[in-house]
């Protein structure tokens, strides 16, 4: 009996849609591809990876002030940043084992601590994945200015163009493997790796002092002090080089088996890279004297360009090592946009945003989510001109939260598991490690939110209660509208008497014609009703007119026929008005008919085209909209279209 | 058999709009009251005679260049303004005469030049009413900005300030004459009367060259030689001093009897106060050696202005007659804000405009034209920047082109007329007056044209085609719309069968209830369609549990009453659309019942706030747009709407 639909017509037919987000993909168009290391590696590695890219410059930055002595001081940093990492490392590949379907912050939270939390977490995720785009996007821009310096005064222009690109390739839907993620990956980490290998070859055959090829701009002296507040502030911006290490947890489920032991690999490539990049630009930036710059200023150029023409020169490497930081800084903005929809989607099954989230697009992508992303995304690359300096203070803080969240729902996963058969010292070492994790990212949490609270954290710290309202009033709606749409009685088949029919009309004309005639079908109660707001002797003269029109056009046929004639109303708009006599009138008849609906047949002419509507007066749409004000539940209004040709 | 509206309950509430606006009023509430001359010569003359604070400096403002020989020119274009006013004086008169009851352009010209020439006059009056409102309001600025130059930087909001104001008075009806008119009216005649009186008679005194109390700025050596171009432009420019002078004609239907004699009278005295108050200002800017001073610079004065000062010194009667100039030039305006929406009734009556325009307004005003007026001037305002100057040049046209249409078409009106019983001098000097008077403004619509065409001129002339056209158009609509709609035939009851009622359903809930129950009055065959776009065994599994709800809900309690049970039709949707696999479906009923039609019941929940749209897909909505987009007249769209409560 299920009847197939004809659409697939419409999904191939040619349209300015198709040939831009590509044809509508049917349902069972899904491919299933499973990911190895190898592959595991770029596709949920990028965001963590490409994190080197700007984590340090972030960290120097804070330091400038410094001067030179800011190189003494990020050997400290990194090495603590690298402290927690490991932390996160072995945290995280306790919940990979635990969680292999889906170890997202929000599901560890919601199945471990509870409703509130799991919100939190998502409100957290959200804003972390809005600020990768942001970042990812700005930090490729920043170092695609370095290289080309005339491209500087373009750099929103520039951000907004990348994020318009990504946002239409999501909207036609990433395969998410594949050469455009792969390439670009590995391209970074031997690049990088090679420039920093080189790099840390000369410096130690140097010792310590390497000349660079292409000079580094000067740091000056320092303007302060080093101090434990600048400190905690250079660590705190440096804390953004490890978002994105929790893609991993979130995508056990897309590995070959043995999915676990792959995706504990994949992790520990990444970590193992991301550290060896942290730990080599660190040093270097010390033997090279490399200082971050103002990204606002012209001529500006990133802490990583200035080392790639310190170590190998502007030449043929440099470029592409640049050019391999700009894809990698693009493509992880990307990583947000297939991870950002697919958690909003989670969040809209449990009914705490809209359910056009969870709703599957013409390319079987969640297109809203991709959307919204977007434009949030480019609010704030607007709103902060492009800048990646302005936006690291927001950052972090969502990441971190999420870290902790997830850490915290761990420790409590081991809690509520019954004491194993085996020896119990396992279940209590995981939720050690799961707590020190916890701990650790919770205090860099604390030291994020106090360093960079006046830069921009508290931006961040505002728009969490926020969203966490928004969910609360979209749950509290769904949950209200379930109720009042559910219905657990079956048809009403009691008191069983046909409506009372109203048909308003201004003469006769075709449309009054074709709506008595549907009247006359749906019952024998039909009444036109016929409106005029003339006066006095007109008036009287208009009802004669009227009364023997409808006496000759309708009553004499009807009888003929052996139906009962539709009645004729006279009615007087002293007020000119239309809506209120009418609304008089139907509360009479509901009156005069207590146990009888109220059918409103509209018999309305359709316009062609939108400037039209000028022209007339709107008198069905206006009658609609106000019969929709009054709630009514006993008035049905029925359109009787006439479409005006040209 | 007709029912009063109770509709009066709703025209007294309390509501913003009743505040700002006033009640509504019934249509008996309108107050017939008629005019004589004393109330006449200011609710039909103040338009006329206001022109006089703008036309003169109008002229000399052309005259700037020649430095103080303009004052030698300005007594001849004085003159030649004058024996134009006497010429239209008397065709006027005729005019009045032969249309007791409305004897505006447009009417004259539709009932002696046909359709297209009545058009021309329309547009032409449209075009002249809306430059009243601009160039009243912006004149009336300027004078009091001249006389407290520190309001001169605000002289756009101040205009458009005036503008609101005067359109809110407008909408709240005015009672034509009153002592809002009369008073600054006669005020204006008395206190101008006495500046030229006195300033007459110390010239004379002085023989010719009297002592300004407030000195009067220099006027320079002139920087041009007199020539006939420059005479033709201050005349063309100081030929605004005559709009206006037409309303008696319009408004003769509200004087007392003898209303002929009345307007007459009314219209003698016009002309006469307009030529004095033109001839003295001409006399006396002679004998002060006043000029036109740039209004777009500081520490600008209006001719009036510099003529009171140098008669009388910047005392209490300086600032009188200010006050009283300003007061005259808005009301001037207000005269457009009953003219204009009269006018356009008539043409809207006529199907040249759309119906709107002729529909009659809470206050008994026709307020789409009152709004219209007021949205134009205001554009005009704002884009000449508030300068009476810089409108100048675009005024007069429409008003000329007006009385060379009203007086051709007086002309062909007395040669239509049958050869009187009496001696036909009568008729053939009439028709010479009229003629004359048609010739002369004829040519100084030439004259204006050509003069005026760089300065602005050419926007009028681009405007009336476009005006024309626009008319054209709406008429063609409202014909093929009456065509359409109009119907001979009288009620169909040929074929009667009822209609297949469709019902699409998510799943089973309160709408889809009341939806079925509706169908079910409806026809005897209803189905109802489930649309799923699950697949494989999700698919099977859905649809073997909607089917058996569909036996117990549905099917059971249809049998024990008796009733023929509607059917339950699923339909996959592999594409994920809702739309496009209706719209297939409602095809094929079509085909299975060809002679039948179709009526999709909508079950809809409506949403209490806007916001809440969001949270919902707006099926019921998205299907109707798509069904009125096919502009299929066997489908039938019913709304069975269910109301959220909060």
């Amino acid at each position: 009996m299920a009847v197939p639909s004809a659409s697939t017509e419409a999904a191939n037919r040619v349209s300015l849609l198709n040939v831009i987000l590509g044809r509508r993909l049917a349902s069972n168009e899904q491919k299933g591809h499973k990911i190895g290391v190898l592959t595991g590696l770029p596709a949920l590695g990028l965001d963590g990876l490409s994190s080197s890219a700007y984590g340090p410059e972030a960290a120097l930055t804070v330091l400038v002030p410094l001067g030179a002595a800011s190189l003494y001081c990020i050997g400290p940093i990194t090495l603590a940043i690298l402290g927690l990492l490991t932390l996160l490392y072995f945290s995280y590949r306790q919940t990979i084992a635990a969680y292999p379907v889906n170890g997202g912050s929000y599901t560890v939270a919601r199945e471990n601590l509870g409703t509130w939390a799991s919100l939190l977490a998502a409100s957290a995720l959200m804003i972390d994945y809005v600020l990768t785009v942001a970042v990812g996007i700005s930090a490729g821009v920043a170092a695609l200015v370095s290289a080309v310096p005339e491209l500087y005064r373009f750099t929103l222009p520039l951000c907004l163009g990348m994020l318009a690109l990504i946002t239409l390739i999501n909207l036609r839907g990433t395969a998410e493997a594949g050469v455009a993620f792969a390439l670009p990956t590995y391209l970074f980490i031997a690049s990088m790796g090679l420039v920093l290998a080189l790099g840390v070859a000369k410096a130690v055959a140097a010792g310590g002092h390497p000349h660079a090829v292409v000079a580094v701009p000067s740091l000056g002296t320092g303007r302060e002090a080093v101090g434990i507040w600048v400190l905690l502030r250079a660590f705190a911006s440096g804390c953004t080089a490890m978002t994105g290490v929790e893609a991993v947890s979130n995508g056990v489920s897309a590995f070959k088996e043995p999915a676990v032991k792959n995706a504990h690999r994949t992790l520990t490539w990444i970590i193992a890279i991301l550290a060896a990049l942290l730990g080599g630009i660190a040093y270097l930036a010390r033997s090279y004297q490399v200082g971050a710059m103002n990204q606002e200023k012209p001529n500006y150029q990133s802490v990583i360009s200035q080392l790639t023409g310190a170590v190998v020169g502007k030449g043929a490497i440099y470029y592409v090592t640049i050019v391999s930081v700009l894809a990698v800084l693009c493509l992880s903005a990307n990583t947000s946009f297939v991870d950002f929809p697919r958690l909003c989607r989670l969040i809209a099954k449990d009914d705490f945003l809209p359910r056009g989230f969870a709703a599957v697009g013409r390319r079987l992508v969640y297109s809203v989510g991709v959307l919204f992303l977007a434009a949030s995304a480019g609010l704030l690359l607007t709103a902060f001109g492009g800048i990646t300096d302005k936006l690291i203070p927001l950052y972090a803080v969502g990441a971190f939260l999420a870290f902790t969240l997830s850490q915290a729902g761990m420790v409590m996963h081991w809690r509520k598991q019954p004491a194993d058969p085996g020896p119990a010292r396992g279940r209590r070492l995981k939720m050690a490690v799961n707590g020190v994790g916890a701990v650790a990212t919770a205090i860099a949490l604390v030291i994020i939110l106090l360093a960079k609270f006046i830069e921009g954290a508290w931006i961040t710290i505002l728009a969490i209660p926020v969203m966490l309202t928004l969910f609360k009033l979209v749950h509290r709606h769904y949950v209200l509208f379930e109720k009042q749409v559910s219905c657990p009685q079956p048809l009403d088949v009691s008191d069983y008497q046909e409506p009372v029919v109203l048909v308003p009309m201004r003469g006769w004309d075709h449309p009054t014609r074709k709506s008595l005639r549907f009247g006359m079908l749906l019952s024998t109660d039909v009444f036109a009703l016929h409106l005029s707001n003339l006066e006095g002797d007109a008036a009287e003269d208009e009802a004669a007119r009227v009364r023997q029109d409808w006496a000759e056009r309708v009553e004499r046929p009807a009888r003929a026929a052996g139906l009962p004639p539709p009645k004729l109303q006279l009615i007087r708009t002293p007020f000119r008005e239309f809506i209120t006599p009418l609304l008089d009138q139907i509360d009479q008849f509901k009156r005069k008919f207590p146990h009888r609906l109220v059918a409103v047949i509209i018999p309305e002419v359709v316009e062609k085209h939108w400037w039209q509507a000028v022209l007339h007066s709107r008198r069905a749409h206006r009658l609609r909209s106000a019969l929709r004000k009054r709630e009514d539940y006993r008035v049905v209004v029925i359109d009787l279209p006439w479409f005006l040709q040209e």
